[in-house]
């Protein structure tokens, strides 16, 4: 089997690439980055392309490799996206349609996982949220999530592949610094306290948000690749509120080390990123889709 | 007033220019399209452009002046589209992005009014659609127009412009001979009955769809540039089953003609252009969009 993909020394795309080189025997992997291959990341089994799909030669080159299973995660963050829009365009819209495109002419019609988010969604009422509640993305980055997502369905629709898109959550816990990322706080948090470090929380204890390990991430995204279903599906998440997080931290690491934490909220993150409502992922679970189970296991699996 | 019209040769774009050029004393018009300038189409306020948005020296040929409204129609057919999806992509996707961004770039917030289609629909249940019905487009040109609405809709959040998208049913009735719509028989039944020819309908008797004449569209076009209502709206129209056309056109040109009209239904154009469930545009009719008002009117006007 020939697997490739793009983001491959990213936060979610390197645990990806580190699941597949251990787990899987006969995987050929072709992984794509920007940066230079890290040194964990060897083995007769993969080849490393530094690069980026808006480059016509790198994208000249996958072309030549029939894959029979694409993981696309490359995309610049949102915050980076907002402030310099056309670069978000050209990353995060222009390249991953042309990956499509690219990989739609190879005519081997392979599956192809490509990572959303949840910030397709834009301002969220109280009601549950599923895949099928309406996106009006309120960042650029949203926008063009949602964009590819139509644009993957479409390609799937017409028989260039089998795609399906997961609307991944804040996935926790990126390494530090956190940065680029409106929900920084939530990788933060866990760090601070992991580190026996102060932490000023820019959002209240009752701030509610969805949390999934990276560990679970990947996970969801090899099962992704492992069915045959396609469309836009939510990925569970465990919804908590930061009081829920603290008290599992303070059960893991001890009282003394949570009293470090303090509040700060900050109106502005508390309203985008502190007010999630329910999620309600029933078709997606059946599907074999999960989250960490509990805030007891979802804290280990983070850090 | 300084306005640009994309498409300004088409179906639609031809009907609102004359319109402009016809009802507006001061108006400063840019036409755009691959064709040359028709030569109805005159006027010291005229400035035409042949040329396509997908060529660089047209984009910065428009990014030299300041549009106070801009109504981009532009686009290739869903037939076409359909059958090449890049060149599809280059022109109804990938131009209108680069003409958004060229807007932007002018810093003086215009006024945009984007023809979208009710293609981004895709396969309808029975329920009335409303501009919140859930977009899965079945053609990759209703894909395009939703992946452009997306994006106006984000360049309006982003204070660069105020974009309004409008999703036009099929209009009637399109010079003849009406190629690249799957929805031509609309046009094409009318053409036959009014010039008294024999008509074998693809779709039956008792088929609806939704009609609008280019005459109200194009009211309908200038209500758009004149409100600032901004986001994606479902225009208004009739929904007509073909046995009420026939009717229509009976008490208009008499019996005798429409017993020419003969039904030889072809499954995939009934199941996919025949089954038009009630529209609800409450919400649009409050903004001062409209339909035709009946078929007794729907007909002169499309005519």
């Amino acid at each position: 089997m020939r697997i490739l993909i793009t983001g491959a020394a990213g936060f979610v795309g390197g645990a990806l690439l580190g699941r597949l080189l251990r787990d899987s025997d006969e995987a050929e992997v072709t992984a794509l980055d920007l940066t230079a291959q890290p040194s964990w990341a060897s083995g007769p089994r993969l080849r490393w392309i530094r690069g980026g799909l808006d480059d016509r030669a790198v994208l000249d080159q996958l072309g030549r490799t029939s894959f029979d299973l694409v993981f696309h995660l490359a995309s610049i963050p949102g915050g980076r996206a907002e402030v310099e829009p056309a670069l978000g365009r050209c990353v995060n819209l222009d390249a991953s349609l042309d990956l499509l495109q690219s990989l739609a002419k190879v005519r081997n019609r392979p599956r192809v996982v490509y990572a959303s988010s949840i910030a397709v969604y834009g301002a969220l009422s109280g009601e549950p949220v599923t895949s099928h509640t309406e996106a009006r993305p309120a960042i650029t980055y949203g926008a063009h999530k949602r964009m590819v997502e139509i644009a993957l369905a479409d390609h799937t629709r017409r028989g260039d592949m089998s795609g399906i898109s997961l609307r991944l959550p804040g996935i926790v816990a990126r390494p530090r610094p956190v940065s680029g990322f409106g929900s920084a706080f939530m990788s933060e948090l866990l760090h601070a306290v992991s580190a026996a470090e102060k932490y000023v929380c820019p959002v209240s204890p009752a701030a509610t948000a969805w949390w999934l390990s990276a560990k679970t991430a990947v996970d969801n995204l090899i099962t992704a690749g492992t069915i045959d279903t396609c469309g836009t599906l939510q990925l569970p998440a465990l919804r908590l509120s930061i009081a829920e997080v603290v008290n599992g931290l303070a059960d893991l690491y001890g009282p003394e080390r949570t009293a470090r934490v303090t509040f700060d909220p900050d109106p502005r993150i508390e309203a985008v990123f502190g007010r999630y409502p329910a999620l309600d992922t029933r078709a997606e679970s059946a599907l074999g889709f999960v989250h960490d189970g509990s805030v007891a296991e979802m804290i280990p699996n983070a850090l």
